[in-house]
């Protein structure tokens, strides 16, 4: 099938490392990209470090043809991704005046200052576009290809709907599963050969065992839908329990 | 505070990326290291490639001082990371009598067939040790700083509980938390300057928006309980409203 275009996503926060949260952004963004034609090769969680962000980027943006990044973008003393991005392009990075009113108008409706803390989200690196905030104004922005975005879930997700139609996807991925309800050692050799025969698709088992009983999804993906029914079929011929 | 030992993690899936399937063991993971006083610094998410995965097995044991990695480790045709682990340290990988031993045992007690894609799960590179399954047998083994273990997150988990009494921690990093229901741009400069008075600590503070109410909750975290006392103390009496 034909290569789409591939992506990357470096996740920065101390919090998901340590176990406080669990990352919700890898799965949504994950999914999202599948849908779009668009394949995730890789993520990277990292700390709130300047020296490993830039290090990240310049790997991740260096590898793949698209990068997105969550958290690190709000006003307190421990975001400080937009510094690490300029950096890692060798661009400057300050407050911007349209992020500036932005904000300036967000707060002013709701009669709050715009402090020195909330004006942090201001800052943008020198070349970059801006990425709309719906839920909660302060921008995320684009640095050439580093999509970089809030890691509130709410937010984050607001953002990949701004950005991703903007990207162009390759063919959507497709796919069917089968369950089978054998071990994966009874299912391994004939699905095995039915790899190698299909190398148009691509078969992923992942076991499960519920209730005492072991068995495994059977996962085909193609782009090519006619593909899969075919080896969908091929599969429940050989496995007449799956389901 | 003193430094604790540094751990990595490689999470290994073409499922994960596609947005099939949710990880678990990540923050499972985080959590039970934490505790365990090894910091997590570094996770990284790849696809079913060998070479990627000795790229990333290279990178990460080559940089912190343990690598615990997650997948591919079963029967199938898609599971690969043995081979992988084994090429990134350059040494052999075959089937192993002491591992061919336990799947034996394991399939003729339910009389089941040892067969060729059974065995795959004896692979083991030269010089690796064995990591215990209470789960379902087959092992996950160690090589070199390398821990590797399965995917399915029972039996990932009874394989990180089998290990970690291995590892040396150092002093479990403890936290205190207080959520103040007001804007992270109201918190952000007195919590800064917070953070400067108390490097002895380290604070996060994570933003919610909750029934239209935005917050925070301000983590902080030491080795040093007391450290933590003074600051949640001196935070409280910042903010009154802090609960």
């Amino acid at each position: 099938m034909a290569e789409n275009p591939t992506a990357a996503m470096l996740v920065i926060g101390d919090e998901i490392l340590s176990g406080r949260t669990r990352d919700a952004n890898m799965h949504f963004l994950a999914g999202e990209l599948t849908k779009h034609g668009i394949t995730l090769k890789e993520v990277r969680v990292v700390s709130d470090d300047h020296d490993v962000i830039v290090g990240a980027v310049q790997a991740l943006s260096g590898s793949f043809e698209t990068v997105f990044t969550s958290g690190g973008i709000g006003p307190t003393h421990d975001d400080i991704t937009a510094e690490a991005i300029a950096d890692a392009f060798g661009v400057p990075c300050g407050i911007r005046d349209d992020a500036r009113a932005l904000l300036q108008a967000h707060y002013d409706a709701r009669g709050q200052e715009l402090n020195e803390a909330r004006l942090r989200m201001a800052r943008i690196p020198d070349g970059a576009s801006l990425i709309e905030n719906p839920v909660s104004t302060a921008p995320g922005f684009t640095l050439q290809n580093v999509h970089v975005m809030a890691g509130v879930p709410s937010v984050f997700q607001a953002m990949v709907a701004s950005v991703l139609p903007s990207l162009t996807g390759g063919q959507p991925l497709l796919s069917q599963s089968l369950d089978i309800p054998r071990g994966e050692g009874d299912i391994a050799g004939p699905l095995g050969d039915l790899a190698k025969a299909h190398p148009e698709v691509s078969i992923g088992s992942y076991p499960y065992q519920r209730d005492g009983v072991y068995g495994a999804n059977i996962v085909v993906r193609s782009s090519d839908g006619a593909a899969i029914d075919k080896v969908i079929t091929a599969l429940a011929a050989a496995f007449p329990e799956a389901r």
